[in-house]
């Protein structure tokens, strides 16, 4: 247990801190294409495997790792059977739920095949069977292009290559853009759309602990779920069908008999979103001097505009419970996202590697000469177009949230956006979120308005949005804003209370109404807020026609950043991984304990114990009874962790994820599946900026925990046999 | 960093857990005269002194440890320089601190003895100069006598004691009841009058983290205060007076120019209050199963009708903020003393402690009988008792709750039991609270009323009150009160309105002239609170007069139940000291971590870096920029712990404390002072009933912490110098 521990930024001057807080060992999301590359490395930290037989996404055994839902997921058997999160398939569950039997409480265990219950209709596996470099081909076009040209270009070839891949019908295709503009990448994935639930722990098994737990390690959490994909007789992707058969996939995770220690190596395969690491130290610094404190300050204000709104009428506390309880968790994960940064002192950490990067690569300071000179006049351009969008920043901050915290607008907005782009005959073009495919997507939005609306607390949300807008440098503002809503606080509350007592799109059928016509392309029969939604509309379309010709630029200049960034690490001995883009990634590292705080340490195994400890009776510490009786008999033989002489539950590694790698496998140096990710602490949710390996840690469950609570107290012994394990 | 810990009962048959629960090493709240007894588990703990020099309190060093305010503190200069905690200064503080100049939060260094500043004129310095056992004399008259009989005797041998030693004038005595009747010593204290404040630092240091960090380890606070004693010219005791002169205590501590480290030997000396160790396992049954839980309920019953009536009603809200503040600790209290005893098993273990005791004294089992046939009926008799005890217990907690969660009620309750015990003419032999002495706190209340009633308010908590008590068993209940209030909720309600109408007693000129009638024994002028007040003081008279019968009995029975603990701890090896009762008493053991949950371990020792890292710049942990600064500067020269290279600041051992333990001072091997005692650990709240050294800690200021503030932060380096320490 160190009792010294690395402190703040204020502290480093007085502590003579190590230095050693940008060596960042485990840092890296990489692709399994880098995976060669770094084979040393990975045999150093303990790997005993081939990094080589890891570089084939369609081979075994990343072949075995899938997309499911918004996470990741893995087979563990020849037969389709899938092990997720029981967060990540909460959806199926809850969609097999019901008054007569509440599986979401209970719990779930199918008896036999026939058992096994469809999942939601939307709910998608993904198995990637295709990744190829096509960089060329996106950039052919866009070559020698600057901008909005530049930007189209490369959108176009996107949607090109997509159609092209898609035209069999057999595959769904994307195009991945790895190290900003640098590459391109085509991947080709099966949708699986038959999948079933197998297995499911009672919800007090499953997600205890909750939201009070939620990003708190020590967690005791069985956060798993047993899926199982089906496909036609002809083994291709087919909709649900009880002629349905198990898919085959083209590999399979064997499950661990022994579990980790401290120390221990320990890899992981996922489907991580999005990250920020390789921004410049500007957009470090926008994100922590601008970025956050305007995100914390403005939710701050919509929470107060909603709760002050809702304090004497319980009819719009219950409208806008949700959208409350996720204003509360975005400032939360600002807040925190500012204060992890702060605590890493990542901007100034960033700004000094960025500076080495420039005087290393650029020929400053007598050192050879790294990065063309074009690279150079290049990396200077992308300075002055990141600060334009630093500027913008601010305002495109408001609008978004125009558009997505205001129900009736929202709506308004949704029709009027979806009128212009129906317009276009080809669909294709039009733009995401308004084709054909989205069209279920919309009307769901149109009619769940219905539950969540109330005018005095839209107005309310308006008033702080429009009000901070108007707050704004006149070169911010959009001409069409202020004509709609003037430039003093009385304005603004004329024209929304003009506007709200006079629109009609309150009632559900006139907004379904404006739908049919919208959707068709057809004008849309008059209303107040229509006609605002028709001025803010043309004015979106100017501030995001200025925003994409600013990313055509990113685009085209950034990959002049990355190669001075990739000879700088080449300087430094170090790889590069491309920050995450939703594409499977693979990162590695260990089982290593947790010191946040001055003295406080975690250890980095929790075991059934704490189960117990937290136990109120009380959800969401309400264990069923089934567990705690186990917990009490103290039958873990076979599953028990030696050295602790009882079952483990949870563990915690350094492991580099990010939201989307939920139900992602964790295995151990041999490639066994020994645990399954869920959840990380606190002090990581800045790590999408900075990773800071005194804090950034992942936690996983045991599956020696699964196995036990399989095998001893909700008993699937065949399920067991399946993946090649004890069935008690 | 221990993976495995002991957990709860729950778990206790699944995970074989170590049995040494109850080896108990380093519970004790030992009398020094004990200490030549343990002197050689105290040598092999790791104390280098002698322990005979440890026991008389009249003597160096125990001499210098006093009381001071509700706690403790200790003399560390010749001139009456005196160490404490801020918060048992803080009414001095507080008294000293004005608009103008606000030093509760800029703190305070006197310039010069001349700047010193009078404290509060209730506050008192209590030095003990006599300590002697006066048993015979307090049991002559009672032996042969049982029940009120034997009370009584008991209660007037010790006023007599008091009375004839506080003749001279020079002291003030008390006679402590050690060992639950067992032995009783005389006490005699000098009492000083002139005690003034000399340094306190910022409330952001002295007080840092506040309610938040209350029993919470890891602490991060400069819980310290100096004050100086005065006498007059003639050293004795005396009022304030600018001619006074610094008091020349018996002894005074050297502080310790190190610190400790996990392991080293600690002990410290106070007056500890009140704990419950000794008690038989049918009141830790009863603690457990009844006591506490019905606590917490009447509790939460209170907070909900106080919020319920204040909901709508700032006015109220305002009048009740402290009693709902004060409810609320009480019920945390509770619950966390409930939720201790459960976690540590006390119940099972005592039972347990005293079958075996029972068996191994009383010749059960074949073995030689320690305990006399008449002590064994003794504490038959005594279980018998304990149980009518236990019966009137949730009638006795509601009968105090309605005199003490009451303004007006309560005012009418003190007036009617004050006219009836100044109508004794012997002002000694009034109860105690109602002699001349108590008037001006009696005045205090019927005054403070004022401010904090509200009917609406006053009936709701007598509603949850005596509503509760309608619900007892008839043999419980008081004629008295059910002819006031009736049986049912709707006779209540009838009669709390009816009175609360029509009572004047809210007017504070209606209460004060009924106080001068009172003090003075007359009749008091009809009211119909008054009235209601005489029935239920009445009936408060009887069940008073049923308790002291029940308390003389067992003063009169417990010591056979003591007599068979002394022989069972002799048979196993160890002394016993008596439970806690506000005397001097020491205890010793070692620093220690914390391992309070599964996967959680705190070290022992905080830093500097932990007040960075907690400090948010919003009280509680607003920490003084020059603090930051001096952190920032880093220059720890003499004062740095150099195992961590940096400040300490807190440090946690085992040591046995309770309440009145605040300011005692915490002894190295070689007796000089390291520590300041302040607090403890969420997890011993339920200490006062059961030692489990699983958990229980006590929290302390590293006396180099409070070195470098006063060296470097807010220097008062002539202070420095008077304790003999570097003045930087």
């Amino acid at each position: 247990m160190p009792l010294r521990r690395p402190a703040t930024a204020a502290l480093a001057a007085g502590l003579a801190l190590s230095a050693a807080v940008s060596a960042h060992a485990d840092e890296g999301m990489w692709m399994p294409t880098q995976l060669p590359d770094i084979a040393r490395a990975m045999r150093e930290a303990g790997f005993r495997g081939r990094a080589d037989a890891l570089a084939d996404v369609t081979a075994p055994p990343l072949s075995a790792v899938v997309k499911v839902g918004g996470g990741t997921g893995a087979f563990v058997s020849g037969e389709g059977l899938l092990l997720t999160n029981h967060h990540v398939a909460y959806g199926v569950i809850q969609y097999n739920s019901s008054a007569e039997r509440n599986i979401i409480d209970g719990g779930f265990i199918a008896e036999g095949r026939g058992d096994e219950r469809p999942s939601n209709p939307d709910f998608r596996v993904l198995v990637t069977v295709g990744f190829d470099k096509v960089t060329d081909e996106v950039l052919a076009e866009a070559r020698g292009k600057t901008g909005r040209a530049y930007f189209d270009a490369v959108d176009a070839a996107g949607k090109r290559i997509v159609a092209e891949c898609e035209q069999s019908g057999e595959v769904r295709c994307s195009v991945a853009n790895m190290y900003y503009g640098t590459d391109f990448y085509r991947i080709r994935q099966l949708e699986l759309r038959d999948v079933r639930l197998v297995y499911a722990p009672p919800r007090a098994i499953g997600n205890y602990g909750d939201e009070i737990d939620n990003f708190m390690w020590p967690r005791h959490t069985g956060d798993f779920t047993l899926l199982r994909a089906y496909v036609g007789r002809d083994g291709k992707p087919a909709d649900y069908s009880a002629d349905n058969v198990p898919y085959a996939p083209p590999a399979h995770l064997q499950i661990a008999r022994g579990g980790l220690h401290a120390g221990d190596y320990a890899m992981l395969a996922g489907y991580p979103g999005t990250t920020f690491r390789h921004r410049t130290a500007a957009e470090f610094d926008a994100q922590v001097a601008r970025v956050l404190p305007q995100r914390v300050a403005v939710f701050d204000a919509l929470i107060d505009a909603v709760e002050t709104a809702g304090a004497d009428a319980a009819d719009i506390r219950t409208r806008y419970a949700s959208q409350l309880q996720s204003l509360k968790n975005n400032r939360k994960r600002a807040a925190g996202e500012l204060e992890g940064l702060l605590r890493s002192d990542a901007v100034r950490l960033r700004g000094e590697d960025e500076a080495a990067m420039l005087a290393a690569t650029t020929g400053d300071h007598g050192r050879p000469r790294a990065t063309t000179g074009d690279d150079a006049t290049d990396i200077a351009a992308l300075q002055a177009i990141l600060g334009q969008a630093d500027a913008a920043a601010a305002r495109d901050q408001l609008l978004t949230l125009v558009a997505s915290q205001t129900q009736l607008l929202r709506s308004a907005l949704l029709l009027e956006r979806l009128r212009i782009e129906s317009a276009m005959a080809d669909d294709a073009a039009r733009e995401t979120g308004y084709q054909q495919r989205d069209h279920a997507l919309i009307e769901g939005v149109l009619r769940q308005a219905q539950r969540r609306y109330a005018p005095s607390a839209e107005k309310a949300v308006l008033s702080v949005l429009v009000g901070r807008y108007q707050q704004l440098p006149d070169a911010q503002r959009l001409p069409a804003f202020d004509a709609a809503f003037g430039r003093t606080p009385e304005s603004l509350k004329t024209a929304l209370d003009t506007v709200y007592a006079r629109t009609t799109l309150g009632e559900e059928a006139e907004r379904l109404s404006r739908f049919a016509d919208a959707r068709a392309g057809r004008p849309l029969a008059d209303d107040p807020l229509l006609a605002l939604a028709a001025q803010l509309v043309a004015a979106q379309l100017d501030a995001e026609d200025a925003r994409k010709t600013r990313e055509g630029e990113q685009l085209r200049l950034r990959p002049a950043y990355m190669r001075a960034l990739f000879a700088w690490r080449a300087q430094q001995g170090r790889a590069v991984y491309p920050d995450a883009n939703g594409t499977l990634r693979v990162s590695y590292g260990k089982v290593e304990a947790l010191a946040p705080r001055d003295a406080v340490a975690f250890s980095p195994v929790t075991t059934v114990a704490g189960i117990v400890e937290k136990n109120t009776g009380q959800a969401p510490f309400d264990a069923p009874q089934p567990l705690l009786d186990a917990i009490a008999g103290g039958d873990f033989e076979g599953t028990a962790e030696a050295s602790l002489g009882t079952q483990p539950v949870n563990f915690l590694t350094n492991l580099d994820t990010t939201g989307g790698n939920s139900g992602s496998p964790v295995l151990n140096a041999r490639g066994e599946l020994v645990g399954l990710n869920f959840d990380s602490n606190w002090e990581s949710v800045s790590a999408s900026w900075w990773f800071d390996p005194r804090y950034k840690r992942a936690i996983h469950v045991d599956m020696r925990y699964m196995r036990w609570l399989m095998a001893r107290v909700y008993p699937a012994p065949a399920l067991l046999e399946e993946m090649g394990l004890p069935a008690r």
